[in-house]
């Protein structure tokens, strides 16, 4: 199971009731996190999430309202004591945008590791996930994340049986190992049927409509892709400006046909996005406009 | 009349109902802001002040907590479409400390203008207001600030008269320009009564207890101090770290005499600064536990 959190649905500038467009997955003890704007750690511990257990920090770009609550957030988690090394990645530039910042914070408890995106697409594992950077189309250098938990097959008794295998062999091939049995090596894919649907998360923001979004958020458990604009008339200001629309990204889904759409990163000039919801889900009907601290547990399917 | 506003009252880090200790100060148009952590452009908006006409902005130190806002604040400004230069002050170091956190904020449409504190005491003029920088005791170097608005004495009717002036001459005296009358130069203080007591408002965060901070509180009508621990139990921690309890601010509040003191900068761990507040009281009556946005209208004293 993966627990998401949208933290806040703002872009721009953080409101009162309304945090930056960040979003939190917890998965068997670890954290990550994709992007951190001013308050962000406010709004994670609104939600009543903690920051010690972060280990991977996704940045999409490094405009402001995506990174400004980065020193904070630091200094939050050496005050809590972590001491577990901490995986950044982002664009080129990473690592000289997070020294800069740290002028003040420069004393942690924990490493920083930098995993600077040079690819269209790279995929990190990380434990059980793969997290997916894949690059989309801003006014700067911007990438959106996929995090996948893929699931094994099941495992075929009668194929075990068939083979001859003993019982304790069984649990070693069901865990990916190889296993050795009178003279002969047996490897899983000899026991184990087809890999089933696993989990996948979808984070898309600060960017036009791109083919990227749509392959990643395909058949996806849940996309998150900003709806900057509700206003038929801002199309022009979106576009200028590299951003989308909410029915752009409802366009996306109608594509890619993800469980769910969920919009962010509004407009501060938008106090009610709700308003504009009812075109956008014309054309994808699962459509939420999102509030803060929105979330969600996504489990396998037939569990 | 000064009006005054503690947008936040907390110490570290910035909490879902404590925005950080940051003071704003409006006058005749222009506003000062004092420390701009996480944060505090929510807080401002919550308080419904605009960010757009802070012409100075004053750090007391650069630890993350009194400076983590500048970009985001920078921006909201910039986004204003603010145009006048902006006036920072700051320990020696600011100009280093802001050009790396403007690496997210790179473009603006207004020129910082730096005044870097080399003295204990520096006065720099701004409009009809003084700020008065004093150092205090943390474990980096830090400023206490003094705003003052100076009042001059009533203009004497009498003395005018005694002096054979005309009247269309009274008014260049009054606002403080010399005047020439039969071949003769007349100077405001001819005609001008002692000054009057003006406005002074001081504030002092992250410090020991200083003589600077009795100093430039005397009299004051009001004193935003420090108060980060209630508990007895804290003291030691708070001479370690050159933090101030409640009770020592009341001290110095006994000995300089305000008309009232405002605490603040409470460390995360009290959630209930109140409940600590029956022997600060005892020491210095006058003591309002402050609560983020709090207010006051001060104006001249017999207005």
């Amino acid at each position: 199971m993966i627990d998401i959190c949208l933290l806040g649905t703002g872009g721009m500038m953080p409101l009162p009731y309304r945090y930056l467009t960040s979003m939190m997955a917890r998965y068997n003890g670890m954290s990550i996190l994709v992007d951190c704007g001013e308050a962000t750690q406010i709004a994670m511990k609104k939600k009543g999430w903690s920051a010690k257990p972060i280990d991977v920090m996704c940045f999409t770009h490094y405009h402001a309202d995506h990174i400004s609550g980065l020193p904070g957030m630091l200094l939050t988690m050496g005050n809590a004591e972590r001491t577990e090394p901490l995986l950044m990645i982002g664009p080129k530039g990473l690592q000289r945008v997070v020294s800069a910042l740290r002028v003040i914070a420069p004393e942690l408890p924990f490493e920083i590791r930098f995993h600077e995106l040079t690819q269209p697409v790279e995929s990190i594992p990380f434990g059980d996930l793969t997290i997916t950077a894949f690059k989309v189309q801003h006014n700067v250098t911007c990438y959106g994340y996929s995090l996948q938990l893929a699931r094994a097959g099941m495992f075929q008794v009668e194929k075990a049986k068939a083979l001859g295998l003993p019982v304790q062999l069984w649990n070693p091939l069901q865990k990916g190992n190889e296993v050795q049995f009178e003279g002969k090596t047996y490897t899983p894919d000899m026991v184990m049927g087809a890999p089933r649907k696993g989990i996948k998360v979808t984070y898309a923001t600060d960017t036009r409509p791109t083919a990227s979004i749509e392959e990643f958020a395909k058949d996806a458990d849940l996309l998150i892709c900003e709806g900057m604009y509700g206003e038929e008339e801002k199309f022009e200001n979106a576009k200028e400006h590299k951003h989308m629309m909410m029915r752009e990204a409802a366009r996306i889904a109608a594509k890619a046909n993800p469980k769910q759409l969920w919009l962010t990163h509004y407009s501060p000039a938008m106090p009610w996005p709700e308003d504009h919801m009812q075109p956008v889900r014309e054309i994808f009907p699962n459509t939420v406009a999102a509030k803060d601290g929105q979330s969600i547990e996504l489990g396998f399917e037939d569990e």
